[in-house]
């Protein structure tokens, strides 16, 4: 013991020791802490910040964006982890299906539906709900199809019926809100009634899970609003009101985890929600805060998954494991990406088309180049295709070389995808809709911006920086949307708004905690 | 395989059962994710809010507060899970020390040193370092002496030397700066200097320590300040700035840790320099968010750690383990608090009498019964000393009924001090030091507030709402510091800081980037 005690306070000399031999002797790790976690953190974050530094030097650049920076710099990093490990792993962190919808996914979604233009977004409801849904089948079809025919002459074929139809799902996921919601939810039950033609049941089980997740998305919102508004937590604290808000924007996508509902709808939803009323509630700087910490937690997340799947690209275990030459492998991710293009061909210009007939007036129908430009602006693929393609093809059950090959390709078409669409889209946009744009009408509340174009997809661009007034957002003026049905409702919905929300939940002009006029006559009068 | 995709079909049609066959076929839980994980982030932040929002109507009773509010509802909640687990065991959650010592401390430090009043912090430095070392070497001794002599009379001796030197370290920690430092960073070896005479070594590596690890802190806030300033994020996003700014204050903590230095001074500096130059260099609106955004994250994270401590008070396995009797149980944890009470007068007293005897004004003396507040407000021991608990007596090797005794007392002792001294302590200011104040002098800024006594204790109570002007906060006026010196001090700094600190790294009155007079002789007079 006395020897042990004293080795230990000489090695006690050097720092580097100081605290390796503390109740396990044996040990030489450091302090309290596990030092592998803190090694992989410390990388990661070293990473963001200079993906942020390195994102905000190229702003200007055209080609470049946060989301390829994140990309190519996982990239570097994973050669360079590879190098220093020897070619063993490339891996500081193992793929986390919890890491990345516990932590990562929520708040994008959030930060998503709490800077979504409201009045834009609602008034492309049908299309969005059309193109989510139907254009998802569509996909999903053309791409199971596709696959089942052409890998058999590729040379794979271990695959049975249950992988093709995965691999449909998996990549007709465009990261948009419904298809995200088909895909994570019941996937596997929507993949089986299409097979067996039990699609009334599956549009009866998506409208119960549609329904209940925005409805338990908007109560939880509604909840916040309404505690914040009674208790009126400004009085003591803005610290209180940001804290609340967070947790009760985390909470209901929790819950409806648990209840086995869409969660990202739910939080989707509880961000309008909390935008239009919550917000209004809380003290000016509690504005300036959430708005500006919610946009920024979506934007790390979104930085930290570009650079995870760049990080993570080089799985040397799968690419061992797969053991398909370099042919192969080409051959395989081309088709896939191949019928991405065709899949999502497949359902946008046809939709499209479709929607124009019932359009009237010129001005609101999606003409040809816009329609080019939705199918192109939604081809990229990933986080949630890897993610999504992990789980199909990882599990432990079956590790066949074709599985692993499967995984290599979704990693080679995300990459591609990324790096090819990301940079190639900006410059695209400009060239195809700011050349012949036409002359803007007057009314701009109708003209329906490149927003809205984002909304329409959901796209893992960041849509915070809305104060970004770049020429090319500004005037794109795409019109997507039969408008005049929309305007009657919205404003149905805004007289039921003035009349029964606002005095109960608060909102825009509803200054909180006025006790002697809280339904004040003057402020039911202000905009939306 | 077709019966088995048909039942998987008409399972499908409950919405319960959604997800529950999707690539493992016999597991029916949840999506795609962990389930247990779900729950108890479920049930965690559910608490949380109900903890903000019972903390917020309890604002005005001067007996409760948001960290009695956590632990009493901690405690509920155990109570509820050991009733639903049937008596099997009350955790939702293992206590982890990387959670600990990873997420929730590290936010908790920063923000302290962001928020901290620098003048007055530093003006009381000397003041702070000498409670802060002398006074925990002291606690130290007293505590592990009356340990090792009373001990045995209760009945616990199969507890060892190292064991009665860790319950001093263990219990000492006030959660101050320095306690904190000495403990987490070179425990052993601090121990065992103490022991074999080896002080000269100690003050040795402590220095090497403290130097070390305040110059990273420092090097990296200004890193973070020179990066902001040169670039210029504002120009293009608010919330770049602020990734960058967490990221910044987040990294040195890491690397601290991983090059086994003191990771909470480094961050705890980072903070400081961070309030003093990098804030002052970001955009309006991105000031106000991170003001608040750091507050509530360090908000969080203590309410946090007071739930979590209550809800793993009712560690049953441990209650269980310990075989003691009531009887044993109270003597040893009503000793531990005895001996907490006499080690911390045993410093500080005698200190506060020694530092007055240096003193000539008579105001900056500190009196009787500011000492005593000083004493009873450092009372209050909280999750720290239950992590350090669980590292000392909690390892797998030796797990005897003596040391789940020591964890359980630990744990009554931190229950009764939070609750009794934290509940206690507001209304006793009140009442010790308002009814014999002093009239006011002057000059406010030598007048030392009890904000000082907060930054002196770095108390787990929220030195964010300073806005939050109460008349016992206001009205206190504790002199603890000679104030003379430092105030040369200051004024050299101050010299220095705006000739060649500030030009290069920004700070109060430095608008980024005028680039024609990027060091403006108008803002050099600004005031500190």
């Amino acid at each position: 013991m006395a020897t042990k005690i004293l080795n230990a306070a000489m090695l006690g000399l050097t720092p580097e020791n100081m605290s390796s031999h503390e109740h396990l002797p044996s040990a030489l790790d450091a302090s309290l802490l596990n030092t592998s976690i803190v090694i992989t953190l410390c990388v990661f974050f070293a990473l963001l910040c200079a993906c942020i530094v390195i994102g905000h030097l190229l702003e200007e650049n055209r080609w470049a964006n946060e989301s390829i920076t994140a990309l190519l710099l996982g990239l570097c990093a994973g050669v360079v982890v590879l190098l220093i490990k020897k070619g063993e792993s490339s891996h500081l962190m193992k793929f986390s299906e919890d890491l990345f919808f516990l932590y990562l996914l929520p708040p994008i979604i959030f930060n998503a539906g709490f800077q979504v233009k409201k009045k834009r977004f609602f008034k492309n409801f049908t299309t969005i709900l059309l193109f989510g849904i139907f254009g998802t089948v569509i996909s999903f079809c053309v791409i199971s199809l596709g696959v089942f025919w052409t890998f058999k002459k590729i040379g794979v074929r271990s695959l049975n019926i249950k992988d093709h139809l995965a691999i449909g799902a998996i990549m007709s996921a465009t990261d948009s809100v419904c298809t995200l919601q088909v895909l994570s939810q019941d996937e596997t039950p929507f993949l089986y009634s299409i097979v067996f033609g039990e699609a009334l049941k599956l549009i009866g089980t998506f409208l119960y899970l549609f329904f209940t997740s925005t409805a338990l998305g908007l109560a939880a919102g509604l909840l916040s609003a309404f505690i914040i508004k009674t208790l009126y937590f400004g009085r003591h604290s803005t610290d209180r009101e940001f804290a609340l808000m967070i947790l009760m924007a985390y909470l209901p996508y929790l819950l409806a985890e648990l209840l086995n509902l869409s969660g990202i709808l739910t939080v989707f939803f509880c961000g309008i929600v909390m935008s239009h009323y919550t917000w209004h509630n809380v003290t000016e700087s509690s504005r300036i805060t959430t708005k500006h910490a919610f946009a920024t937690i979506s934007f790390i997340a979104e930085t930290f998954i570009f650079l995870y799947v760049g990080m993570d690209a080089l799985d040397i275990d799968k690419w061992r494991e797969s053991k398909a030459s370099a042919g192969t492998s080409a051959a395989v991710s081309s088709t896939l990406f191949a019928l991405v293009l065709v899949g999502r061909a497949a359902f946008i210009f046809p939709l499209a088309n479709i929607l124009n007939c019932f359009q009237k007036i010129e001005s609101s129908k999606i003409h040809f180049k816009q329609q080019f430009i939705i199918w192109w602006a939604g081809l990229m693929r990933g986080a949630v295709t890897i993610a999504l393609s992990y789980n199909q093809f990882a599990s432990s059950v079956k590790s066949s070389p074709e599985s692993a090959l499967m995984i290599t390709s979704t990693i080679i078409v995300v990459l591609f995808s990324t790096i090819v669409c990301g940079s190639v889209t900006k410059p695209l946009i400009e060239a195809v809709l700011l050349r012949h744009r036409k002359p803007m009408v007057s009314d701009l509340d109708d003209n329906v911006s490149l927003e809205e174009l984002r909304v329409l997809l959901l796209e893992s661009g960041d849509p915070n920086n809305s104060n970004n007034n770049q020429p090319a957002r500004r005037a794109s003026s795409l019109r997507l949307l039969i408008s005049h049905p929309t305007t009657t409702v919205h404003y149905f919905w805004r007289k039921f708004d003035d009349k029964f929300m606002r005095p109960v939940f608060g909102g825009r002009g509803f200054v909180p905690f006025v006790p002697s006029t809280p339904t004040g006559a003057a402020d039911d009068s202000s905009s939306a």
